[in-house]
């Protein structure tokens, strides 16, 4: 199956904002060019990596009155340098306003697929998911999170309201780690499962003992994630987190952990650069 | 003069929409703790950097009902690891479900601080100024433009309505260099300079032959960056940009141009890292 | 643990619609009435009911200006037929431009909440929640699910995007059930609980065979949801559905399944009829 | 002449609002569908009614991307159970994610028409319109008042900007009726009638002494309703009100009132029982 | 009675609007300034009429932080040059970036309100009502119906949902004036009154045969207006336009209509001169 | 080259806002007419003028359905009393509600289009631009500016994001005009042009010293302006503003400054008489 694609909406709203920042009251350079001449360009990724984000692309030029973008180059593809990704028609004003904002969004998106994309190539084949975190830009969560799944890996909850991480305190002033799940299992909705986030074996020995769905092991030992493991119950989901990079993040999936989590995938950037070249 | 601020609006705006993101309908893990209970915590720096994005915490817990945020920071503050930022206290579902996103602002805010200031101090001394550019994360192009501002850099243009850069393309179909310019002299306003990106010392000239107010040196060597301040007139405002950081940045400031700009302050991203501990 | 509350921001935003709605440029019957003039009023309960929604004629008042509610009754009271809610004090034009609206939503939402109560009563003692459905009122979702809430029902997933139900057709167009578990196991956050609809025993123990979390039993006689109670495995839910309301709710919860659930709650409505009376 | 239409932007904002809703930042079910697949489904009636809110589903799929419609019911037709409504056509991806969306619009629409249309019926010959009220579910009014023009009835004003009725408590902050009446007249523009509520026959002969335009005849007994027209001047409109529906509406229309309103219309919803059949 | 208020949401949301293209990202001017300075203005009449807008200007300032207004002048009073309007205390960056877009507000309502009174005045006496039309500036119909009244003038319908006004084009396109008139009858609440616009006599006696509450006599001349008094039935409203200004209103009047209304007092504008002084 | 155009976002929020305050929730005269009765119409001007505003009325027909505009006028044409500016058909329902809504654009823009127009002609020869300020009608500047372009004139600054205009005030809080200078060019980007508006000749030499980029000349008499001129050293742009208009810009354009600034081209507005004719 694809990757779940993001609701029209989504797009077409953070694509009105992106614009609205860029554009404002208009596009002061248009005074030197005849904005109906019709030109064409070709969009160029300049390094290695994942490309995402098409639909920003297309909604950009779609919204400043539509070009013609022939994708050459599809969503999650593995980009070479100097790859065309796109060809580009349409008229001059519509490319030049357009350019530097789908460009943003597709650098930007393009960078975190190919982040997720180096990690999980990093445990290909252990049957490990790795999976963002609510570290993210504010105001594009929806997009970055679809950069994960573009880029192979998987998401945790979406935001506070689907899905439950119980942390430390949560936990005191729920009165506890058996309150705190009770309550929690209580509150929300059947359809999510609850999590526990546990900093060492003690702490994860109680957080089973409570029946919880999942656990968040966060800055276990590779020994010590390793007796986790043996440890756990059929049926219950261990994600292990805490600075987990492309250099260690293949023993960590060694050990038998069904995620490994990073916020460094949404919380960091380094974007793919991108041109666009007029011909 | 202190750094110039951003309006509320643009604040409050950017904080609703990313608190929509991270809360939709509601916070589901407030379901295992009592709302109302008061708490306290400590926020904290877990690295060297600059602090940025103060006004954006405060406005994250004003829209959730209300903390007390007592800063012991401020703005643009180098910070040392395990310093306190700031003291909180409020509501249990307050501080629960307004501390990611207050975090994801400041993070993000202080990290593109953090990354200018390490240019600006490379260069100090040299009177260069340290400039952003227009490859931003969509919809964080104000936030992260004062971010540029907090850590001591300039901004550049905000977008398309609010400054001229010639480039390549629209010199070409605006009939060549000089049409382009006298086009846009004349079509935008009084207000704003009329800059030109050039690729060698040849456009350079002709350049500076149409009496544009400035020019943008892309990708000069540091021979040629020299060369342009020698042959350059008063007045004219020369920026050097492409692939300069941390590493040569202090090499061409040392040529004497006015400002260097770096795409990679606002287009790429790493977050400062901070906490929130309760107590 | 009280029940979770929506986020100032939802309040706010369905607030504001409804006044635009009501009030649009301007109340013109402030042509007869000194707008100033200090008043007071009572909200009284006309019939027995569940109070909910307090949240709301909070922010109608405070949206237009402000006036003093002193609640004399708890959110999910159970009111008696001429029980004062609430006294009210402020300005002629707040209180007749607010009444309205405030009384819309206070009505709308405790009506639901009583529908909610009489199914939850309905089961007191059996331990199965009662739990709503998609089948809401369009823009009302967050406030009816928290209507539900509030009488003591419980919430099954908000919408498409915090919970999966498999349905006929996804299992069709997915190449079969176990294909289409397959695909959601993989495809959605592990934060998630996979439930399948089935509309037999046959369909019922296919699904068990794939190891879903959550099986919604529709339309089943209480012969066969009792067999399916007695074939499920551990930590399997069971939710059943089908036209079931406070005159076999009952009967179907003997059955022992953990959840009903009642389109009828959020899709049908019986307002409490609640007014404001001036002293 | 047909039902007065909503304008577009009414329709499309209620869409975009209720979509965001349910769909939020994405339909987790896609995960095990081939989004783009061609698939087909039928819309039936399960129950009598009548329709109403056509264009809300055709809008519903139009943001999520485009499928066919092919209504085989008008707009306010009477349905019987199981009658095809309407055939559509298009993308996995689009009928799923928009199906429940587009019939919680029709089911609650066509239920508030049909209940319409029942009291309409049930005065059918008397020339005496059925209208609403301003009960309404918050956010819906304008789709609601839409809905009881479709299902035969009248609206009364949409909202307090639209028309003056006064109340009690306008009359007693005015300085009584007579001031009220005055004040009201004065202020408001001369393209809306003047109307006032009145509870006994006393009240009733001072509002007429002032020359209202309308009045109100709130919980009047059939006796009193009928000298009520018996004294009326001609030129005034008289509405009656105040518990009254299906078993007793006839007889109150029987005293020659102009209009019936009806609060339970638009306060209370008995949904009209609708499904999609996919093929 | 006083003038009817704008509901504070109409004065909110165009403030904001007006801010935002104002400020944008930020007011660059505050660069020179310290921001937090406390400073002191006056603001000042430069010419007569009268203040409309006082609550738009306060909105300014409170959405860009606060700042104190101690006003001199009540809404609606006629203005001397050099009069002191307010006194303004706050913070130099609240007052300098909110000073234009307050003068904007206020100089351009004023203006509405003055042009009304002018007419107002010039028909004292006379018991006409100076009325408004929908040709208003996109975006600020509420504002400046809201000058009219402040002027002293009465509002014809908002918009096209809040009154019937039927012209030329309706009536044929409706089978003739009879039909028209009868179907809108039939077709809108019983709130709102039925005007047909007529231009000549003839027309005018059809129209009244039709029973219509209200007639817009459009370009009669005074003798034609005379005859169109002498023959109006009871209760019928009559209202003139057609190039009526300061010095013909007097004798359009003196016919004996209802009401006068005037295109030119919201379609154009002489805005009321006004200053910022510091102190 | 042509007018710099408006972004389209910009035109199609001004024409949503402008029908929602006309249309709400709906026409009510279209109870009268065939809403899809085909129709069709002459747009035609009742004075002499030039044509503002085309791509707003297409928005609003295209907002509302649909209608075919065949223009036969260009933007800014000059036109003559009773001259056909565009043909349209289209359902009635459409015409009938945009109507109002396209001419209120189409006559503010182009009464604010003809009155720049009138000042542009004036000094015609003279090479003096024209230009307008920030006293605007609230929430419709960039419509506003784009018509003043249309108008043959050119923009100022669009508000205080966009450029520096340093006034009395900012210099006194600053500490001086060179102070507050200094701090502006520091502060703000290096797009953006520093200019300082004095009063008398003394300050204009003192912000000479500062070497500010451009002056304005507020009040200045003709002799003083000749001698400004003559003082200026290269590169200085020089406006003069202060009661300007029709009869006496061009002696001011005659001393030789580069601009001539108007406050009364935006802030007040004779709007071009327009109607529409149907056939």
């Amino acid at each position: 199956m694809a990757t779940t694609p993001l609701p029209p909406a989504v797009i077409a709203n953070a694509v009105a904002r992106a614009l609205a920042e860029d554009v404002g009251p208009g596009d002061l350079s248009l005074a030197a060019v005849p904005a109906d001449q019709p030109v064409a360009a070709e969009m160029v990724a300049r390094a290695e990596g994942v490309l995402c984000g098409r639909a920003f692309a297309d909604e950009v030029f779609a919204q400043l009155g539509g070009a013609e973008l022939g994708w050459r180059a599809t969503e999650g593809e593995p980009l070479a340098p100097d790859q065309i990704l796109a060809t580009l028609e349409g008229p001059a004003a519509v490319l030049l306003t357009g350019e530097r904002t789908a460009l943003n969004f597709l650098q930007t998106l393009s960078g975190t697929a190919t982040a997720t994309t180096a990690l999980v190539e990093a445990v290909r084949g252990t049957g490990v998911r790795i999976v963002d975190t609510r570290k993210t830009l504010p105001g594009l969560r929806a997009a970055q999170k679809y950069a994960v799944r573009v880029g192979g890996g998987h998401n945790h909850r979406h935001g506070l309201f689907d899905g439950v991480l119980l942390k430390e305190n949560h936990l005191a002033w729920a009165g506890g780690l058996e309150a705190a799940v009770a309550a929690a299992r209580e509150g929300v909705p059947h359809t999510a499962r609850i999590q526990v986030e546990v900093e060492d074996l003690d702490q994860y020995r109680a957080a089973l003992a409570t029946g919880v769905d999942a656990v968040l092991l966060d800055n276990f030992s590779l020994a010590d994630l390793s007796r986790a493991i043996d440890e756990r119950p059929a049926g219950v989901f261990l994600e292990a987190s805490g600075n987990i990079g492309p250099t260690n993040v293949r023993e960590v999936a060694a050990t038998g952990v069904d995620a490994i989590s990073s916020g460094a995938l949404t919380r960091d950037l380094a974007s793919l650069d991108l041109s666009l070249r007029y011909r």
